[in-house]
């Protein structure tokens, strides 16, 4: 077994994911917020590159059964149903609807990463159930955080230490590149305290400044949301976990 | 003071580094070869990007007054004089002669670098007089890691987080970014013992399946070449500790 890690959405590169399964980090904002959206009933996300390819995507569905969301450097986008704090996506408003979702550096990952075996969203919310997922799958893994605006992200970098942490019950002979190495290295040492992280690095700098600690508090919970969303089709929906 | 990181060769924008001192570090194995070529009487190191680049160089140079010195993917370049291990440059024969040197990733980290208000060439060996003088320049701080082929290098970040540490004496209250913090915690896991992150990098499994072993035991010494080479006018030379 493999594991690989890449540190932005930048060095997605989808000729060298064939045959591997992605798993997509964005812990500050959007992944955490499509974990929830699906534990909380929306029937599906459609990941956009940005807000004009939102609405395009749009255009194709039936009026009253999407909610636009997302956002644009950080800010809810004009006119959009949903920004992209985590709280959004706990409102009932959403059931059985679909989300078309565009964010800086999320959604773009999701869509740059099509045409690997599978592509799962990850989180610190799901991360146990995504390494049970990702293990039974057998393949090798790359784990694509998302980064911040072309740049490596603290909170995306620990949360891939966690998941190797846990992938390695799976396989412990597993084979780390060096960035694999150096994100276990960063959750082992922070793995007492997972708020410390998220609150220096930059985007919760910038969240705190935004006064959304509630955002960074949310995304730090463990395992909250037992789920595994796949992107397939175009469309992130939840895995059916008891199919092989 | 603000001090950034960029993980690899790839992310070196001369626009973003106006008015930065910048720090390259490519510790397996070049900036640690240009340090000791240095420390040992060569005249100066003419940084190439490739090996036609370093002929072409050549050609304006005197016959006899240089050596071409590098690596292709880690094997030295036939016909040149001196490979890619630091032991070529403790020789007596490099004295008082220039140095052109081709390399996969550091010498194109530094030639990308020119436009900085100083380029500075970083390794463990001579950490300790790289901060002081960094330090005494009083600008933002780039310490950019060559990584390899595109790729962060975990014995390239630890070295960066050693230089954050003995910055941070300098200037207690400096801004890091994201990758800084990833950087000082990675040297704080492995300050003990440095062998180990140089040890199971990528770059040092391979030195070690070529059997170049005491490379990376050369690589990891602390502080014996008290100098500070720096790029300037397309040469690297020794700055003049004694000027302000």
């Amino acid at each position: 077994m493999e594991i690989s890690v890449l540190p932005t959405t930048g060095h997605i590169d989808r000729s060298s994911l064939v045959q591997r399964v992605v798993i997509i980090l964005d812990i500050l904002r959007s992944t955490t917020c499509i974990v929830t959206a699906l534990a909380n009933g929306c029937r599906g996300v459609i990941p956009a590159l940005n807000c004009d390819e939102a609405l395009l995507i749009a255009r194709g569905l039936e009026n009253g059964s999407y909610l636009l969301a997302g956002e644009n450097r950080g800010q809810k986008i004009k006119d959009f149903h949903l920004g992209n704090s985590p709280h959004f996506y706990r409102q009932d408003q959403l059931r059985k609807k679909y989300i078309i979702m565009a964010t800086t550096n999320g959604t773009r990952a999701i869509v740059r990463s099509a045409g690997a075996r599978k592509v799962l969203i990850g989180s610190f919310l799901n991360a146990g159930m995504v390494c049970q997922y990702a293990a039974r799958l057998n393949n090798k893994i790359t784990i694509a955080c998302a980064g911040t605006q072309g740049k490596f992200s603290l909170e995306d970098a620990v949360a891939a230490g966690m998941l190797i942490d846990c992938l390695k019950n799976y396989y412990p002979g597993s084979r780390l590149t060096d960035l694999a190495l150096a994100a276990k290295t960063l959750y082992h040492h922070h793995k007492k305290n997972l708020l410390i992280p998220l609150l220096v690095s930059q985007n919760g700098r910038s969240l705190k400044e935004q006064r959304l600690l509630n955002d960074i508090h949310f995304a730090q919970q463990l395992n909250i949301y037992p789920i595994v969303p796949v992107y397939e089709g175009g469309v992130i929906k939840q895995a059916d976990l008891h199919r092989p």
